[in-house]
């Protein structure tokens, strides 16, 4: 059995990393899958994740019960999290984010290609989901399984879906990656937008892509943005 | 009768996230009307947002006459709130703002099209009011009844005006949805700004507008931006 | 004789108000005519102005010569000031800024029209100074008095005139308006920006920017945005 | 023999300044060549700028081996700066950044001009150095001696070389210049992105450009910029 604390204390500054870098804000979330039941993940309770603590962080099953009969008031959107775990054994850890560079790129036809060596992660070009293609009206949330499972079919072998007139969804094999791809893919749409004013746009190569996509999520490299992050949302005392 | 106190700490805590958003800068304000007598209204005497102290609210009549004779320095606009409320009885929170985000869709022919879910609440396509189609050369400033009766017209059954080379009026059934709105209406502006610039745009629909507006404004989940908006703006003491 | 002492504060404040709102950064200065003796004004040594003390201000006679042989090292485009001052007989204050909004409308045929309604002080269409014109290839700093009187001369009767590759040059009748224009010509800069993305233009009228130039300087409502920016520049103390 | 001590100090305060001006983040670096063994230069562990403290300095051979065996993890792309000072013997301080608003003018055809006077020490058109032409598909990371190498070449007799899809090196013959060129440059391209939605851009002359390039790179008007951006970067307690 894995020592689940450092793992939620790690939760814990994820969120706090995605707020102070404006991922998220009011809304969005982040969860962690469960390393000693790959059945289960977790994700704090409805609250806003810059105030996000140990003590508000819940268990769920994939279906997005809560464990042991916790009765908090949980985020409404938890299926994007349980679904995209149930179809994608080898993701342990999503973001949903709201964030504004990217939400241009998902209300037009103009794709988010990658375009800076950093947000190679992102992979070549996200696809939209719409959740009207297949529920019609609604108010855009995903509020159970079968709209989780229609936008986690998106994000089968991929790091990143964004969600029409909504935001994006995100998946790392650690929640370290997660975080960064999650921190790059907006700084990828603000220089991509600017960019587009011009001509002769350059994306990144498939191979370039490719090369980033394979680096090891736990490459030393990183941990360098990790306690810079960290740090910079005031989680200094929380690193290792 | 209602206790007017919690109600005045909310009326506090809402000027100060409308300046920690940067909704409202050295101008603009927010008002709650009177729920123990329908026809007055609470705002502050003529102060900055973030300034705002509970001793410096006022109680004005619908015309915008202190009460009791109160001889403070009062907003020389507050006629766009007492306008507001004796033309739409099921208004109890009015916001002015000069957003910046914002401004450009008042001094060109480009609606400002709701085109991310947490918009939707601002309605289909708020129109634009020029002070000048029947003030004629002004300051622009909302300065008497006339004016901000005129005004008002245009909020009937709506959430948001435009008002040209100034800023925007918004409405709410509780201070809650008036914050909300006036945070979310220039965040929807700058992601349309950039999406203009790109093809295919995708607004919301109507009828996703509509299930956005039909919210209950006092959904729990509308608490989470709140305490998060009201706790960055270093309001933690003043929530329930 | 006034006492000078009030004026020198409000000069203090006025530095940083303008470093807070992003007007001025390592660069840019603020200077305030001797309401004693007309022919001198008072101005920083060469420091940045948010760190601009009451120790630091320095008195200047109109061609920059420093008085009483004060031999600190003073800023080498001290002569804006001085050359405005001759000139223009009711410009008690004048500011020089580099502000990143205002640098696009120096370097190419785009005029800076005025298009929001607190911003109208700024007039109807500032003139765009170059430095080349009269004098060729320079560092494009006035670093003397011809070049000075050069500048000024565009300024006569003119609250804003731009410099092309450099920023602008703004007077005022008395230290708190000059703030104003200053802090409002960068805002109405980025909203023009944005707003001839689209079409359908609207500018201020004739009318209407010549009511808000004709407002007075002393109007009780410009000390709101006074006694707000200098809080948030952490002079409260330094406030009446 | 140099007295080492005040220029690491200075060493450390530029990679705050570089990390509080948003100049570098998570990533990019600052070095200084040895002023008493010209084969060597200074330069952080691997660590964000923003946190780096004078205990972080190792020292380096030009190819990249750190010195005494220093074993703490280095930056990968430490080639960068070794192969810069290999080549160009004048330069004795380099800075690597990624800034957001420099990577559109590496990844379009669209030039990098120098356009606002404080930026006139960038040189008149930055080269872009393509990875790819050499080295094919990569990380984009520069890695070894022969990418640094490569780079490099770009960078003779220039302050500025434009990395695809990456960022920038800059050069300086002091910190204090490579300092102010690296904060000078994103801003030039930011006011340059907006001059170019508009029509008859008017960038620097070449005279004005080498006017400024040829400023003492000790001038005393550069202190005020140095004094206040390490001011407020935290560093005033760093001064001299």
């Amino acid at each position: 059995m894995v020592d689940i604390e450092p793992l939620l204390r790690d939760l814990v500054v994820a969120n706090r990393i995605l707020a102070n870098e404006n991922v998220v804000d009011a809304y969005g979330h982040v969860s962690v899958r469960n390393p000693n039941n790959p059945d289960r993940y977790y994700l704090s309770c409805s609250r806003s994740p810059e105030l996000v603590q140990r003590s508000d962080i819940m268990e769920f099953e994939l279906d997005g019960t809560p464990v042991d009969g916790d009765s908090r008031n949980p985020y409404l959107e938890r299926f994007i999290h349980g679904a995209t775990y149930e179809l994608n054994p080898d993701v342990n850890a999503v973001v949903h984010s709201h964030a504004e560079e990217v939400l241009p790129f998902t209300i037009t036809s103009q794709p988010l290609l990658p375009v800076i060596h950093s947000a190679g992660l992102m992979g070549p070009k996200p696809p939209v989901w719409d959740i009207a293609d297949r529920f019609g009206d609604t108010t855009l949330l995903v509020v159970n399984m079968d709209q989780g499972r229609d936008l986690a079919e998106a994000l089968v072998s991929r790091r990143i879906v964004l969600m029409r007139g909504h935001g994006f969804a995100a998946t790392g094999r650690n929640l370290s990656e997660v975080v960064r791809v999650s921190v790059m893919l907006p700084r990828n749409a603000k220089i991509l937008t600017t960019a587009l004013q011009f001509g002769g746009l350059k994306p990144l190569s498939e191979g370039e892509v490719a090369l980033r996509q394979d680096m090891d999520p736990d490459h030393k490299a990183f941990y360098r943005a990790w306690e810079y992050w960290a740090t910079r949302a005031g989680c200094a005392d929380m690193l290792d």
